[in-house]
């Protein structure tokens, strides 16, 4: 499996001989190989040599290698050790367990284990609710992988995913104050995975799926929803569906087309595909052509893919086949959610007027945004160095804390319509074809798309309190007379 | 199931009629009660009544209540709400998760998941020894219960549990660095536990039981030691059983007799029990007496449980039979992990000269010291508020933390009595009959354990890294070039 091209930064000790411009000549093989300086230390001038450290940005791993060819080729230098940042900055993982208050005298230890904890553990036992208010299952959230589907990596396995699941912990706590813990799984049964997340489910208050393969994915997520009492959200489902509807909601409202009269073709009806049409049609869109790569998915085939059939029976209206080329004729928008490069410019030419076209295959998109340019109303991708990035952590963060706050017993169609349009509602008015989608760093994100998601899980009947948290917990350790 | 008699305060807010000594005529009932006021904060003081937060210390809920009768019967005082401390301190639930560094701009986005993420999932895919160096496996152990033995509580199910595991995870970060995790499963089922413990181990270094009943707890600490490479260890049977052998090391030292020419009697052969005995044999004791319910475990017998047929021959040099009180006579040293109230005096007058008793039966102790005092030599328990606190917080963190440190692959035998011989020698020269195991709260205790731990398991092949921990974790991201 080869390394993606990503960049990162690269600090090489490296010796030198004490001549005239040793240094200077160092830098620009550096720089011819493609790497670019960013900092120098010295760490130690001695008589004839001097050591130093050199950061460099190297755009890919290939660069990276060449940088240091380029140095161990110029005279007299020799590298004595390469740190790389991204490694740096992963050493010992990426979370810790803290305890709430220090526990040092005698007093402590009998408050927090025995004797104390036994009358606050019989109160628990005694009335599971209270589990919401006297342990961790108030504010954790169980980022649950098998490691089979992580990012554009296939299946590297449990260990192989715990990387990226400890990152997706941190952004919980960061950007939601959700205190999320990752558990990788040393299974890929779907009978296997459903049963252990069954059994840990106790101590969460809530589910994050991620990396799960298609079509496992969407069994697993099923069974899960239907047998635990929290919410359970397979987020490479759902984050992506909420974040394009937003995006969608937005792009429509620039070129002044209404959802209920689109055409929306989507290619690449994979989990994260499928999600999104299904949100498109609860959110009213009418017409969606759902593409995979033997062309649009059409009532005349019959699929061996449940969803798939699913999909050849609620979407494609007028029944349409046809490659991709062929059915994004006339279209509205264009939805991908596949592989890179398959549209030209003269495919975006042959939509309708005003095209609107989001791309988030990744790290290509399906089109480059130049490419494009010419003939698009409104560009988005997956990527962060082009406008209107699609990213589904504008979604997850608020989802859940919002379900939690009001301890909802699932994530039901409804909240995640409420968080896509609370998405949409951040950009608002302001909205013009470079600016459909917030910011990640927008803080108005999460408390809106939380806000969103309390009330329609309020209205759906969906949330075990209404109150608010700090008045219900004070009430736990709290009798009141009247 | 009825709440045991254990002390906390109350937080009792209360209104008064100003009217002279209204007050002390309050806090006068409460004495009567039973309740000791130790704070007394005014609240708001009215034209014609006063209200205040009455602190009372209660040792027992049943003090609580009478406490709240008495100020309810006084003229003119109404109760307006009544907080409990200990559950006040449980509020939200007692350890939270937390990055390792924040998350607030696009580079430590791109560095801490997707796509510089991509890169560490990879080598970790690549190498799985790097998931000690580059996650949170490195430092991490899961404390796991099914909730069906806690504390003295009986089977009170995985959320009555919850708060008890996230005692000892504030336990584990406070006094050894250790970053646990509670996870309380909702099965009784022990093909089951052993599954879903192995399959989520990948995110672990190391799997703490606690709180499972006997005798499941025996085979499925048994079959996970197979299955795992990372140490289990149920710390309900060694835990305790490190540190009675402690402490008998140290008691023995005190009365001038050597562990190979006692014999020892131990009530109780239960999970903790067994594997108490167990240690004795280990470290050289070569006569221990097995009791439970029926009496002395002896050869004559034939029994269902497997470990009393262990015990049966591997026990009893003499083949002793009768009542604990029959076989106790002439014994050196008696160990209950029973019931309470069970020996008199004179069952202690008929031991050998300076009987050792250690007394572990909780709340209550097989034999109140007072009652014990004119006739044993060294005497321990379970208790805080006697002299020898057998406890074993003494021992499950610096073993935890030794093993995490060398990556050992398992918790074996030798490394169980490194630990029990640095918890003892921490007393060393300085023992007394009243000083034979080490404060909770000393703080060498941890390191002296830590440090044993990892001598043996380096020692007996069992450590998979020897070298300093914060080198090898820089190595991890660094390449060094010679």
């Amino acid at each position: 499996m080869a390394s993606p091209a990503l960049g990162t930064s690269l600090i090489i000790r490296v010796e030198t001989h004490n001549t005239p411009n040793a240094f200077g000549n160092l830098a620009a093989a550096i720089g011819d190989a493609g790497g670019g300086v960013s900092a120098v230390d010295t760490r130690t001038v001695g008589r004839t040599t001097t050591v130093r450290d050199v950061t460099i940005t190297v755009p890919s791993d290939a660069v990276g290698t060449a940088v240091q060819s380029a140095i161990a080729a110029q005279p007299g230098a020799r590298i004595i050790s390469v740190s790389d940042s991204i490694f740096l900055a992963h050493l010992g993982g990426k979370i810790h367990v803290e305890p709430n208050f220090p526990v040092k005298t005698r007093a402590d230890l009998s408050t927090v284990y025995s004797p104390g904890v036994a009358r606050v553990a019989l109160a628990v036992a005694a009335d599971h609710s209270k589990a919401f208010q006297l342990t961790i299952k108030r504010n954790t959230v169980a980022v649950i992988s098998d490691g089979t589907a992580v990012l554009g990596l296939g299946d590297i396995g449990p260990l192989g995913a715990l990387p990226v699941m400890e990152g997706k912990c941190m952004l919980y706590k960061q950007f939601a104050g959700i205190d999320a813990f990752p558990i990788t799984l040393d299974t890929k049964n779907v009978d296997e995975i459903v049963a252990t997340c069954q059994r840990i489910a106790p101590v969460f208050g809530g589910i994050h799926l991620e990396d799960i393969s298609s079509p496992r994915c969407f069994e697993i997520e099923e069974r899960l929803i239907g047998a635990l009492d929290i919410p359970v959200m397979h987020d490479d489902q759902h984050g992506t569906a909420i974040v394009i509807l937003a995006a969608i909601i937005n792009a429509a409202a620039v070129v002044g087309k209404r959802l209920e009269d689109m055409t929306i073709v989507l290619n690449g009806s994979g989990s994260a595909g499928t999600a999104t049409i299904k949100m498109l049609l609860a959110a009213g869109v009418r017409d969606v052509i759902a593409v995979d790569r033997e062309g649009a998915i059409d009532r005349n085939h019959t699929y061996d893919k449940p969803h798939w059939t699913w999909l050849a029976n609620n979407t494609n209206r007028e029944n349409k086949h046809g490659v991709l080329r062929e059915v994004l004729k006339g279209a509205d928008a264009f939805i991908g959610v596949s592989v890179p490069n398959i549209l030209t410019g003269e495919d975006i030419k042959s939509m309708a007027r005003d095209p609107i076209v989001f791309a988030m295959a990744n790290p290509s998109p399906e089109i480059m945004p130049e490419v494009a340019a010419p003939y698009v109303a409104v560009m988005g991708t997956g990527r962060s160095d082009y406008p209107n990035q699609v990213n589904n952590l504008l979604a997850f963060p608020g989802i859940f804390r919002g379900a939690l706050d009001v301890r909802a017993r699932k994530i039901s169609s409804r909240m995640k319509l409420a968080a896509a349009r609370a998405i949409a509602d951040i950009v608002g008015a302001e909205r013009n074809a470079e600016y459909v989608v917030p910011s990640v760093f927008d803080s108005r994100v999460v408390d809106g798309v939380a806000d969103a998601v309390r009330r329609a899980a309020i209205e759906e009947g969906l949330a075990r309190r209404e109150m608010l948290a700090a008045d219900e917990e004070y009430a736990a350790a709290t009798t009141v007379h009247s």
